[in-house]
């Protein structure tokens, strides 16, 4: 990496813009305003488009027919820094040892996308042109969920049409390994509330004749799984697709075993649905999980009452080609048939957002596999799904109808979220890099 | 009753004897020192006692030897008195009306143990003398959990002695339908913690490999009853006595439908054990409830995280013989039995109580029957268990050795604890008369 781009990098990181501090308002804009001023320089057209809170920017070059269109996509906000005490040195004032920048944002995702950029303006300096139609969106509340950026696509169809996605704000297995997140599961939230008794009763002189909505409560719980670990809904996997051989034997040789999750998690031990690895498990098999539950007293001590009331709130994760709306019926109907007619079951549905699968080997995907490997000196990208939600990639799909390519390269000790966050120089050039390559592949694909 | 007998209960219930008041402190001493000085002027060797919280009363005619020692228990603190605005007039200035007297603590306990008093006083006025060696205990803090009475009891073993208790503080099934509650449920109580993860976990990143604590909860919790409602724990029923056939049969007629138990609770329908009635389900049967659980996130909207742990509380009600360590045993050794390697279980022991039983056919308690009768007119006494607990009765038996006959006065509608508690006179009659027929018939048993 040059000195001036690696001064550049540093320029970006000292500004604090924390989307969730409205104090820091001010940094946030100034930070968009330095990005759309280095995207100009760089020659492209570049807009700071107000919404109803931070700005996008939006950024293209030359748009020429018969070319292929490829949006990528970063967000120039981040995290709050605190606590402080934990920093080596203040947050927003980056430092650079033994090639690793340390800052807030460095990784998550001033980096990832200022990566992109240097490979766009790299492209531009040798060549004046890029290979593809490019759009590029930088959005500043990542952080707080993108409360801003649906409404921006609804309303932008026209500008952001493109015929495929690509951003870093995932993972890389290890230091060097080039990978490409090719899945995401997806989820759906449901509440429940059984009600019995119109009060809390005294469990001496109502309990045994009275049904008590918190054991009420767990039997319908209990019943979700079977002795195997599996989801006993009925249709439940209907719509699941078998994990494949090459997945399998993709995964089996990924440095992320079950020792590191028993170590990451303080488990006693790992569980899970019989017949599937820990990774399986996570990244291409369903779940029921509790998110939360409460009924009754719940302080010190004992009080002997029979509650009225007893919710839990459950989020599946699931997979493809599982449908949120029809997981949230099956469940249901599930539940309600196995409810006594002794107490009150109320099921709220809740927010849901698809499973997502590109595939690595075929299309885009496997012209994001191919940059990868040009990318890492032919090393053969690992291949991964990720067990949570990207809920920005579900909207793209369904308002833009475009898929979207997860190439991050976030270290697993790079501290996002946390203090002493970093990301090493080399990755930075392996970023602008991977654009170039990304962008050639994608354009001869 | 007389007028001046009324004019005395009056009197009684001016005294504000809030005993979990601090600022009432001075008026349960008052209402105490009432009490001893009217022992007194019956002719009867009285004692304000002193103990770490409200005073105890004491009291006792000259024994002989050869007689029965029967001792009375009451108590003259009230519950608070708010929410004041619903009441007809203020809770402490009485207001008698038909025949009924309405006041805070008219029913619970003032007007039943005064109305011992009265019986006392009229066999020592009419005969100068009782058949029985006599104890009257009234203590002041029966509204906030008897704290000093045990500390009490053990100190007074010898003071204390005798052959059986008797009290007025529990229900009548109907006015003027004499009740004897010779079943008490006993109870005991464990709290159950699940840890799995080392703190809350993002679902999505681990979903599926790790054990959800709630979940774990949720299938022990359900692990203890079976289809029919009856608790599975191995061994549970082992001591339990079954019901009588006569139990059945005073049971049938009692005016306690299952029509009102649904009207009282507000439950959509009844419930529990199958092969028994409603009322031999609270009186004669154990149960496992859960009082409160909670895990993971409880406020509005959704959460998705994998909790890192999950409680429950659970009371156990026991019937006769059951006993609450040995319960505690079984269920301890039914759950640890099911909990899976994948999360830790923890189990506090909580308090017990054991369960009570005198039997109404035979010795004390056939006469306290026949009391019951010849004062009602000779009608049959409904015999009635109650499902909850009176911690001092087993109290009394465990420190004391004496059995205690629950001859209750409160009426369905009395309204204790509640706005517009009321006593009617007539009961102040019936107990004062079924005094002395009690002590005439446990001096001949």
């Amino acid at each position: 990496m040059d000195d001036a781009a690696t001064a550049a990098f540093l320029e970006l990181l000292r500004f604090p813009s924390i989307s969730t501090e409205p104090a820091h308002r001010g940094d946030v804009e100034a930070c968009a305003r330095w990005v759309v001023a280095r995207f100009r320089a760089m020659g492209l057209e570049a807009e700071l488009c107000p919404t109803a809170g931070h700005p996008v920017v939006w950024a293209r070059n030359a748009h020429r027919p018969g070319r292929r269109t490829v949006m990528i996509y970063g967000h120039y906000d981040v995290q709050p820094a605190d606590p402080l005490e934990l920093w080596e040195h203040p947050p927003f004032e980056p430092r650079v040892r033994d090639g690793v920048v340390t800052a807030r944002g460095a990784t998550d995702n001033k980096g990832q996308f200022f990566a992109h950029m240097l490979g766009i303006e790299g492209a531009l300096r040798e060549r004046g042109e890029l290979p593809v139609n490019l759009i590029f969106l930088v959005e500043g509340e990542e952080e707080v969920g993108s409360p801003s950026l649906v409404p921006f696509l609804e309303a932008n169809r026209e500008r952001l049409r493109c015929d495929v996605i690509a951003l870093s704000d995932t993972g890389m297995v290890a230091r060097g390994h080039p990978t490409f997140s090719y899945g995401l599961r997806g989820l759906t939230a449901l509440e429940l509330r059984v009600t019995g008794p119109a009060t809390d009763l005294h469990s001496g002189i109502y309990g045994g004749a009275v049904a008590n909505p918190a054991m009420a409560l767990a039997r319908l719980l209990a019943s979700l799984h079977d002795e195997g670990g599996r989801v006993a809904v009925p249709g439940f996997y209907d719509g699941v697709r078998a994990v494949e051989p090459w997945e399998r034997e993709a995964w089996s040789g990924l440095p992320m075993g079950e020792g590191l999750l028993l170590e990451m998690t303080g488990a006693p031990r790992l569980d899970g649905e019989v017949g599937f690895t820990a990774l399986e498990r996570i990244w291409a098999r369903p779940t029921a999980e509790i998110n939360g539950m409460g009924s009754g007293y719940q302080g010190p001590g004992s009080k002997t009452v029979l509650p009225s009331h007893a919710f839990a709130k459950l989020t599946f994760r699931l997979v493809p080609d599982q449908e949120p709306a029809e997981i949230q019926d099956k469940v249901i109907a599930h539940l309600r048939a196995r409810c006594p007619a002794s107490v009150r079951l109320d099921i709220e549905r809740g927010h849901s957002g698809s499973p997502y699968l590109v595939d690595p080997r075929a299309g885009f995907g496997a012209a994001a596999c191919r940059a990868l490997r040009r990318t890492f000196g032919g090393k053969e990208p690992a291949l991964v799904r990720e067990g949570g939600s990207v809920p920005i990639v579900a909207d793209f799909k369904r308002i833009l109808g475009a898929d979207a390519l997860l190439l991050g390269l976030a270290l697993p000790d790079c501290r996002i979220h946390a203090p002493n966050e970093n990301f090493p120089l080399e990755n930075l050039e392996y970023g602008a890099r991977l654009n170039r390559a990304l962008l050639e592949e994608i354009a001869a694909a």
